[in-house]
Formats: structure tokens, C-alpha cells, sequence
């Protein structure tokens, strides 16, 4: 059953949008609301809240995923669609709560239309996607798939040694509901871009096909100090040259490889970073990304043997560390097909694309058909409190979410 | 008239040194003698008191300049040797007080042998020579040779906003001479390399025929935060690629030039500087130094030219500063053979170089026929508590100034 007629109310979700926005409120419009901090609680007791006065069934499994769910007319494993509530630390009002306040607004929907479904549908919030806190990020949706056991998660500690169990307890949030427990039938999370490529190319709807692989490589070099007038350029071992020679080479292999390999030197120090004295030691990181496996290897390939003969030609020691390795995940290609539909049936203009960010629907992918949909960011701007999708396109993702979501209900 | 018999006491003249480095003793074995602190001002009262003792006719110019001067059969400008006692923070015993200490030993060789000489002998100490605490550094020669005026001189402060001179009235180094107001008949400078060529060479005596001239330009980037992820390498303005790509660029540009053009990129800033965040800001300094003025300047020429096509290409603005500027200085070309004669005389081995760092010798070449001595720094370390110059090679230096200082005295 397809159900043209039913429509997101854009001024109702703008205002569950806007009044959580007011939980951890930081200037310029942003939130802060860390993982399992007081701010994150009253974010999560609103969003509870707002799922019972829904109806909806609010259970709490042990690592803090919150599941609000709407019953079908057989039970069995529900549709789920969802995201996050936690952001980082100068957040948007966007990155998260768009996924979990358009499943809230999508029940409302049913509801106001007497809609009855097949399947039950789940609205999730998983604990801890930012990382900013917690270690790994995508926390909450690894462990909800097995790829984390729960221990280890309750035992992970923040920086200043609190652990992700005791923040639980603290805030309330320690669910007994067992993680992973139910099957889910399908996951399909609504999502801003992130990006610049929707705005740029003036396209409503991200039809998100995959999500990147991401390799985190972090070098330590090691050279000799010099003075920069006194030694001949034969005798100098620069760390300072050969980080910035990895960075040169990184956008190089962007270059020749093309497609969507994408290539970053965000972080280079050098040491004594002093104006006439040649560096003895450099730090730079490289962040690689690519959807398909294969080239990243790739890449990854060139860039060793490039760092390789870079140490040897300049007599330096390089120490190469791998600080994350995520291998690309494929959406699944029926399920892709039908939001790209759907956004059509609207009338939306789409886009096939990869996500260049981690989302929790890349865990929920191992467990189920999964799917994503973006909605076009304004100057590709996030993890800012300048994050902005405009009502008419927070719109018309949303309503794209509730056709595939109906959909799938009824299947 | 040549004194081939006459030659410096090593133990006397290394005992100087060691008792030197007494003052602002630091860890290591180093020392810090800031221009015109309570340590600067200890250790020119020392060098002060051994002149008193060798009878020299003590001055001290009003920018602190201090002159120990041994008369000659007649009055008249004096042949000058010298250096400066000032340290950088972290600094080495030889890096200034062995020239200083070396024209006290050679005062003392030519009193103990009754030697008389045509022209007077002066041994000078130039304030603030590093520049670690006033700027500009080589202070005290530029002033002296008219290139800064003594007001300006005076009213210089140090980053807490202390003047030279009220720092040169506390610690008694006010003195009444006019600046710069006695002629030179000649300079000569005895020096350590700073750098690693003559030990690399195996050679003794560096003979030392220019001075580099230095370029230093400091690039402040502006480009476009963005995630590196979710940003197509296309859309990307990346501070921090730009940065790394000038430091290559300086690089190929040595490559490219050969001879002796150095070039250095000590310092390298991104902002925000995390792995993960196309950098929208980034800091880059750039230390081009040649000892020919024309090539000097192709090498500056192509790296502008280099930095307006990367700026466009990447779409960053690049605001370019200089920050220092000195052309080559050619030292004069009869005294610097007269330098090497004398070292060979000796049976010593001898290299002809520029020099790579600055010295109070340049300024005095604007004013009179100049040269320097250099001596080899083990392992090419200076600026630095490891700096050191083997006991042979001290005493091989300070005979060659000697041998050329008895012939100018005597022309």
C-alpha cells in the first residue's frame, strides 16, 4: 500500500526539532549535548516524553538504545528507523535528532490517519554515534548489531575516567531490555548531508547507496635538527619536508585515482617549529576514504611505499600507526532502489551518492536491509552550531522516509 | 713581519671558555646569557676585568658595545677581531665568546712576547648579537656601523616591554663612547661553523669568503573548513594542502637551483589541525638563503609565482609577509687570501665557504676590508647545549686569527 496521501506536518516537526535544540543550547544557535551527560538525559527525556504521549512502547536496553514502538497487526520484528540524540561538543541542532524526530513525526502521521500496519515500527536513539565522548562512535548501534560486546562497552571510560555504565546508572538510562535482542526487518535513517554535493548540485533528495571506508594512518618522523642557513641541503634529514611530502603525495593519489577517493592531511605538527631551524620531528595524520574496498587498499598501498622510499631518501624514521580501519559498507541495492523511487513519486530530485560520514544505519547494514536518506546541508557545514537544512527540505526527506517506511510496513 | 713562533696557549685559552661558561650555567653544559640580563651583564664583567687585567683601555658605547683595545706604536683606526657574549636561551659555550675570548688570548701571546705593533688592537663584544631578547639580532654591529640609529636602538623592547636601554643601565653598560665614531682599518672574525661541512670534510679551517643572504617570508593561509569525508576533493579550499605544498615547492626550488641555495620550512600550523577537518587555516614560514643576490632572488621570484598559481588553483587566499631581508655580504677578497695563506702557513687544511647564519663581521664589512675564521662544529650543532669544537681545532682557529691579525697589525 502505497499512501500518497499522507504527509508530514513540516511546522510540527520543526517544533520538536527547535524545542530540543533548547536542551544544551550553546551560542550561535548549536547545541552541546556530549553522550550520557545531564544535557544528553534531558535531551532523551524529552524525545521519551514525546513517545508516550505517542503511545508508544519505550523500552531501554542495557547499553542506553532507547526504542519507542508502535505495534502492527502481527508482532515480529518491527521496521526500525532512528538515529541519535548525543552531538559533539559544538554541535548543530540537525545531526541526529532529524532522524529520530521524523520517526516520531511519522507515527503521528499514522496515527492522525488511523493507519494500522503489518509490522510494527520502531523509533531508535542510540547511545553515543558522535564518538566525541566515548570511544568508539557509532557506540550504541555497534553493540545493538554484536559487533561490541556489552561489557566492554560499559566498561569504556571518557577521558577523565568515567565510564560509559556508570554514566548510564547516573542519568537514568540503564535499560534491562538485552542488547540486539529482536530481529528488525529493515532500517532506513533520515539524515542531513553533512556535504556540500547536494546544495551544490541543487538536488532535494541523497539516495545514499554506501557509506565510505575510512583508513586513519597517523606518522611520526624523526629527523636531525639543523640550522636552516649553516646545512647543505645533501645533509639535512627533514621531518618537517617529509610530512609535508606525505601531505603533497596524499592529494596526488586523490588526483590520479580519481572517482570518489577522497584524501585529507587535517592535523601536521612540527618540531621545534621554529622559523631557521630545520624540524627533527613531525606528526602528520592522513585520513583516506573510498567505497570501494578495493582501491582504498589501494591507496593505502601507494601511500606506504611512498612513505617507504620518502624515509630511505631523506634519512629519516617514519612510524606509520593505523588509528581506524572501517572497510566500506554497500547499502542494500532493493532497498536503495525503493527510496529513490519514492523521492521520485514525490516529485524530489535525487541523487545517488556515498556517505562520506559514519551513520548507525552502516552497523544496523550487517543485520538487515538498510538504507539511508540525506537532506541537502547549507555549505555543507556540521559538528557546528552554523548546521542548517532548510524546512522545505527537512520536508521532503521526511516525507520520503514515511513512503519507504509504509512501504515496507505493509511488505 | 710574520710571526711564525709566536702561538696562542690552548690551555689558557680554553680556560677562559670554561670559566665563561660559569655564567648562566644551564644543564647540559650549555648556557643562557640573554642579551643584557644579570647574566649577560656577569659575563661582560668578567671579559671586562681580564681586559683590565691585560691593561687594555677599556670603552663602552652607548648601545652597550664594549672595546679592549692594546695601543700601537701609533694612534689611529685599530685592527678589530671580536664576536659577542650573548646566548639564545638554550644556547652553547662557543657560539660568540670563542671569538672575543681568542683576540684576549692573542693580547696576551703579543705582551708576553714583547711584541710591538704598528697599529692599535681592538677586541670588541657587540650587544645582542642573537637577537633571542631584542630584535633585531646583530644589534650591537649594525648600530655600530651607522646601519640603526642609537635611539631607535634604545628605545627597543623585549616582548615583556623592557627598552635596550634601560636594560643597559641597570646592569651598568650605559657607556658614554659615541657609536660607530672610531674607524677599522680591518675586521676579522673567529668563529664557530654553526653547520657540519668541515667536519664532514675532515677539514680544520673554514675560510670563510661570504655571507648568505636571507629571505624569510611567512605565508598565512585562509581556506575552507570542511569534513574530510563528506567533501568532494573538487570542493575542497585546503589550507592545509597549501601549506604543505609551498613546503615542497621549497624543496624542488634547492633541488632545482643547486649550488649552495637553501631553503627551509621550519614552521607549519593547521587550524583546527584534527585529522578529520579539511583545515581552513594554516601558517607556513619559508627560509631561502643563497650567497649570489640574483639567484637569490629567481629562487624568490618562482616561489611567488608558485604561491599565486597554488592560491588560485586551490581557491585559498595567501597573505605573504617578509620577515627578514639581507643581501649577500662579500667579504673582502685580499683579507679572505691573506686567511687562507696563513692557515696554510700553518699546515692546516682549509675549505673556502660562505657562512650560513649571520654574524657581527657582516655588518663591519659595510666599513672596512673583513673576513672570518671558521672552526668545526662537531656533529654541525650550535644554538644548542651539545654545541661543541674540539680543543685542536680551538687552538688551529685562534693561531690563524693570530697570524692574520700580526700582519695587519703591522701593514
Amino acid at each position: 500500500m502505497i499512501a500518497p496521501d499522507l504527509h508530514i506536518d513540516r511546522d510540527r516537526l520543526l517544533a520538536r526539532i527547535e524545542a530540543l535544540a533548547e536542551v544544551g543550547a550553546i551560542a550561535g544557535g548549536g547545541c552541546c549535548r556530549l553522550a550520557l551527560t545531564d544535557e544528553d538525559r534531558a535531551g532523551r527525556d524529552l524525545v521519551v516524553a514525546w513517545m508516550r504521549e505517542l503511545g508508544l512502547a519505550v523500552t531501554v536496553d542495557r547499553i542506553g538504545n532507547v526504542f519507542g514502538t508502535r505495534p502492527g497487526r502481527r508482532d515480529g520484528p518491527p521496521v526500525m528507523t532512528g538515529s541519535h540524540l548525543d552531538t559533539v561538543r559544538t554541535g548543530g541542532r540537525y545531526d541526529g535528532p532529524l532522524g529520530v524526530l521524523a520517526g516520531l513525526e511519522i507515527v503521528q502521521v499514522l496515527d492522525a490517519a488511523g493507519v494500522e500496519t503489518e509490522h510494527p515500527l520502531a523509533v531508535a536513539v542510540f547511545t553515543n554515534e558522535e564518538g566525541a565522548r566515548f570511544t568508539p562512535d557509532m557506540m550504541g548501534s555497534l553493540g545493538y548489531v554484536g559487533g561490541l560486546d556489552v561489557q566492554t562497552i560499559l566498561d569504556t571510560a571518557d577521558a577523565e575516567g568515567e565510564t560509559v555504565g556508570a554514566c548510564l546508572q547516573r542519568i537514568g538510562y540503564d535499560g534491562d531490555a538485552p542488547v540486539g535482542a529482536q530481529e528488525v526487518r529493515a532500517f532506513v535513517e533520515l539524515h542531513i548531508e553533512q556535504g556540500p554535493v547536494l546544495e551544490e548540485a541543487g538536488t532535494q533528495i541523497g539516495v545514499v547507496d554506501s557509506l565510505q571506508g575510512i583508513s586513519w594512518t597517523e606518522y611520526r618522523i624523526r629527523g636531525v635538527t639543523n640550522h636552516a642557513g649553516t646545512t647543505p641541503m645533501r645533509l639535512r634529514h627533514d621531518a618537517g619536508y617529509a610530512a609535508a611530502a606525505i601531505a603533497t603525495e596524499v592529494r596526488a593519489i586523490t588526483r590520479d585515482f580519481g572517482g570518489n577517493q577522497v584524501g585529507t592531511v587535517g592535523a601536521l605538527e612540527l618540531e621545534p617549529n621554529a622559523i631557521n631551524v630545520v624540524a627533527d620531528a613531525a606528526r602528520v595524520t592522513v585520513d583516506l576514504r573510498n567505497t570501494d574496498e578495493a582501491v582504498l587498499q589501494q591507496a593505502e598501498a601507494r601511500l606506504a611505499n611512498f612513505v617507504q622510499q620518502l624515509a630511505d631518501d631523506e634519512g629519516v624514521e617514519i612510524d606509520a600507526r593505523s588509528l581506524v580501519r572501517f572497510e566500506p559498507v554497500v547499502f542494500d541495492p532493493a532497498l536503495v532502489d525503493r527510496v529513490e523511487a519514492r523521492a521520485q513519486t514525490r516529485g524530489l530530485s535525487t541523487r545517488r551518492m556515498p556517505s562520506g560520514a559514519g551513520h548507525d544505519a552502516q552497523m544496523l547494514a550487517r543485520v538487515c536491509p538498510t538504507a539511508m536518506i540525506f537532506t541537502p546541508s547549507v555549505g555543507g557545514i556540521s559538528h557546528n552550531v552554523r548546521e542548517y537544512t532548510a524546512p522545505a527540505d527537512i520536508e521532503a526527506g521526511a516525507n520520503v522516509l514515511l513512503d519507504v517506511l509504509v512501504e515496507l510496513l505493509e511488505r
